[in-house]
């Protein structure tokens, strides 16, 4: 039977709901893809004997165990007490974490406060496992049924020290083979059909998981060492349809939109109605998007889409705002007016007012205009505002993504 | 001593990290304003012992249980079974959860499918909780030492059964006075700046919480019945810096702004450099922004600063485009060209790239044209590229608000 683990979120404002705890899931989807089940996820406040407690009873549990915060320097911070009241393991200054937590204060040329003192506090017999990027060390200790590991709970130190000591160790101590993991992107794509297309998929060695972040599905393949990944992230591809992955390892759609634009050495503009500024927004997200990105129009009034675009109001008049003629023209107008190579364009219902009988809430144009021409789509959105806007900003983007790739 | 709760989240998605909890957050918020206190929050899988012995330890050890999920209708969906085992009490078919699960699918016109008679099934001495949102019932069991409520896990369907069960439930049986919450909403204010303006404000009756949610930060006044809440408020808001409380109990900053700009009559339209659209998506978040919003420029290139808001080239190459100048420029740019009543517009260096010996990463230059006249902010904001552009977001929605309320 597959070796179980339980994580342990220590903060009274997790626990309060002032912060929702994003840890657990992290740690609980890294353990996973190694192969490792989860028991439990236990969240606990800033009371000694609870915390002893829950470490108590899920060392008792699992084989390994994974407990985050409560190691900073203030009296709230109970988790090293709470460790050697739960093992019977006594508190003792340990020379190389008062060493390192001393270094990091020199590196930042301040002094080191009195009270981080009991940072450097380790229980009997634990091991000492440094934080490259905050005072707080985390340590490691075996009670011989359970390896427990604790850390910070800040998610920027937290997660390089899982992977650095925890993985590796899951994996020795478990056996479990070496696995990658391939992440396939898609938009358009609902994860209920990306199951299907995948069913059969599995295979000794190899298994797939979801993880849907609206509107995108990524499909993850877990493939264990010696096995070849890459022949297997092209099988996948072929299954779920190879215009709907964007990106295998990649970053967002936006990025890889990014990516190929600067690659060609091409600009885009954008004109949008009932997105107003979300994909312009999104493309530049990530840092230097400005090699690419030349700005646009928001254009929610018809008369802006009349004075930015220079839409033909006898074109909205006969089709009305939300209609193909006006998606091209917008997109072929904006286009024109900054010169970009690529112009791209929506207008649509977002709801949950604005339609009419022939125009449902969800109806959505999109039109790209570039140098081979301009094209154009039309999809009905059957969700709220947020997500068909969200759905809306995701399909413009994935057109001009095709529109690159067929343009080469 | 005050009673104790403890949640249970039920769902192998949260406990393998597919999805994050964030039920539990809320019901602990929910909870913890009536004045009872959080125990534990733990999150189990699909595993029936798990669940049973989760549940069995978490009613030993709270007077109160709220758990999520596993409530529907599949063969994974395991909570009513496990109450069953853990209490000692046996299920039956209930027959007004019978008839209240076929009345939904009446509603819809659709066939119960036969899987949906499990939903009907209680266990033994269990109070039926109508779902009236979905086809799941919730019900509570009372041990004697504990009321353990248990609802669909879905947050659409469970809010609204915590709302009118559990609420009501805990104030009688555990003489909680009744309480109001008053949500005191700020952007440029620190949670630590809020607490210390805030500090000794707490009395019998009067709690203060805080809610950070970047850039945004809530200070919560829980006020009992029987007290003057609005006099408090008052009070609060005077402490926290009048200018700085952009809402009582309100929407968003843009809500709030789009409300005042309906109440005059009056229009904006945006000229976004950095924020490039991140302001008119915050002001079309609602329905109904076309009342007030016309639309804007993306102007990410300075030649679309020059093309699209008329701003001088020679101003842009004498002061650099991230520059008070050319802020100005942008605002009445945009005002002149859209004919909005308002004109409002951002210019800054967002990071981590960018930024030169005079003008850092963070620099933001705002500016808002009105009637009566342009008036302009600059900062150097701290965070990174996500943060500065959230923060210049509020930080321009903000300069309009104060600009509507002086221009009365």
């Amino acid at each position: 039977m597959a070796a179980r683990f339980d994580i342990v979120s220590q903060g009274e404002e997790l626990l309060s709901g002032q912060a929702v705890d994003t840890n657990a899931a992290w740690i609980s989807g890294q353990l996973g893809s190694l192969g490792l089940v989860p028991g439990r996820v236990t969240v606990v406040g800033d009371e000694l004997e609870s915390i002893r407690d829950v470490l108590r009873e899920s060392a008792e549990r699992a084989a390994l165990l994974v407990c985050t915060g409560g190691l900073g320097p203030t009296s709230d911070d109970l988790t090293r007490e709470a460790v050697a009241l739960a093992f019977g393991r006594p508190l003792h200054e340990d020379q190389s974490a008062m060493a390192q937590i001393e270094a990091r204060y020199r590196i930042r040329s301040r002094p080191m406060p009195e009270t981080n003192r009991v940072q450097a506090l380790l229980p009997e017999g634990a091991e000492l496992l440094e934080n490259h990027l905050g005072t707080a060390p985390g340590f490691m200790l075996d009670t011989g049924r359970c390896a427990a590991f604790f850390f910070p709970g800040v998610p920027f130190e937290m997660k390089p020290m899982v992977e650095a000591y925890v993985l590796p160790y899951a994996r020795r101590r478990f056996s479990l083979a070496k696995r990658r993991t391939v992440f396939l992107r898609t938009v358009n794509l609902a994860e209920s059909v990306a199951a299907q297309r995948m069913a059969g998929f599995e295979r000794p060695g190899v298994s797939v998981g979801y993880r849907a972040s609206f509107p995108e599905v990524q499909v993850k393949l877990h493939v264990d060492d010696g096995l070849d990944g890459d022949a297997l992230a092209e099988e996948a591809i072929e299954r779920l349809g190879r215009q709907l992955v964007f990106g295998v390892d990649s970053g967002t759609l936006a990025d890889v939109v990014g990516t190929l634009l600067r690659a060609r050495g091409q600009t885009v503009a954008t004109a949008e109605s009932c997105t107003a500024g979300r994909i312009a927004a999104e493309l530049t997200a990530t840092a230097g998007a400005s090699d690419y990105f030349l700005g646009g129009a928001v254009v929610y009034a018809n008369a802006e889409k009349v004075r930015q675009c220079g839409v033909d109001p006898a074109l909205i008049e006969a089709h009305g705002a939300v209609s193909e003629p006006v998606a091209r023209a917008l997109a072929e107008g904006i286009r024109l007016g900054t010169g970009a190579t690529w112009g791209l364009a929506v207008t649509g219902i977002a709801g949950p007012g604005g339609a009419s009988p022939q125009k449902p809430v969800g109806a959505v144009h999109f039109s790209c205009a570039g140098p081979d021409g301009t094209t154009h789509r039309a999809v009905t959105l059957p969700y709220d505002r947020p997500r068909n806007l969200a759905a809306s900003v995701a399909a413009a983007l994935d057109l001009l993504r095709l529109r690159l790739l067929i343009a080469t």
